[in-house]
């Protein structure tokens, strides 16, 4: 029985972008379901049909129903070790879950002001100072990562890890609000937005036409 | 080389709780390394001079340092196996880091709405609709944690995992905004509160005497 995924609207939903680009850049098979999200009030029924969080991203696995990216991360990198979703040494390992966990509970400012929707025109916006600095922040994690991993391949950790998934929206988020970074993390953002696994589902949303107003206001 | 914890005011800081329950509670041995926050303006670069992150909780390991809650729980579980952090069999690790990370992403509402303070007086206040639906979310995840698991023993996952230490701080903001819990919830919440290592963190907390003025003001 295959796995099963299930996303919501690849143009707007970044945490469904996640564990997709994880999977699909490490090479792990699954089938995907599409729940096209904010279109009426059943919504949040049809998800709760498929998990008791009531939100995007879900894994099925046979009779094992996991939530919420990170665990979703946790849970393919134990059943597919093959796939090398961590960083194989420990102290790389330890890293690359301190950013990923970083990443997961924080940069809430940004997150806010700066939402994920792919086909938006790419143009600068005011920000507050906590979300400058929480793009200071990503900078100075994506830096460190490249100078210390650097010499081992183009990713965060040397090669694909599900590090780079957990930042995938954010290299949409920067690009897509025309953000300054340094030139380590644009060349970083240059080979994230040249991976296959980024590439498909950023082609996939912006072929998407469901459009919500209210996510197209700015 | 032991292991430093390195965390901030009991009394307030939620963050710094979860691994430190999680350790505690599981047995691994560590030191503790105290940073008082909200004191003056030499915190940041105090939390800096031992995490990049800027922010407490954070774990050293000799040369590796790990911060965030979730992160430092992942390391010590592959660091000590024996500790049985995460539940054994694979669907309930599963189930666990869902929750988990449910946890550690979400409840904005609830978290910004009742601050974890262990010494005010228990009383209710009036909370949003979003905090209240928090509230709801989260006795279903105990009470439906509580029917799977409750044979195995008195905990989420029946034994103490790291999904209680996650919960940890949650089950101090009910206490103390007199917030009503379903029987069930209400249990798990006995349970935790008679934990040991739940208890040592309060006793501390309680009796540290550094109060900050504007987390004091309801």
């Amino acid at each position: 029985m295959s796995l099963k995924l299930v996303v919501g609207n690849k143009n707007y939903s970044s945490w469904s972008m996640r564990p997709w680009v994880a999977l699909k850049g490490a090479g792990i098979p699954f089938e995907e379901v599409f729940i096209p999200l904010y279109t009426d009030a059943a919504d949040k029924q049809r998800i709760l049909d498929v998990t008791p969080s009531g939100k995007v991203p879900a894994l099925v696995d046979g009779d094992i129903t996991v939530w919420d990216s990170l665990a979703i991360i946790e849970y393919a990198a134990e059943r597919f070790p093959d796939a090398k979703l961590w960083p194989q040494e420990a102290a790389h390992r330890a890293h690359a879950r301190a950013v990923s966990a970083e990443m997961h509970s924080g940069f809430m400012p940004l997150r806010n002001e700066c939402g994920m929707n792919l086909h938006r025109p790419v143009k600068a916006k005011a920000l507050s100072d906590d979300a400058k600095a929480n793009i200071a922040r990503i900078d100075a994690i994506w830096s460190d990562c490249r100078k210390r991993y650097g010499a081992a391949g183009p990713y965060l950790f040397g090669a694909f890890s599900a590090a780079d998934a957990m930042f995938a929206p954010v290299v949409h988020r920067f690009r897509i609000y025309a953000i300054e970074v340094s030139p380590v993390a644009r060349a970083y953002m240059d080979t994230m937005q040249a991976n296959p696994a980024f590439r498909q589902w950023t082609e996939e949303g912006l072929a998407e036409t469901l459009l919500i107003p209210r996510f197209e206001e700015e």
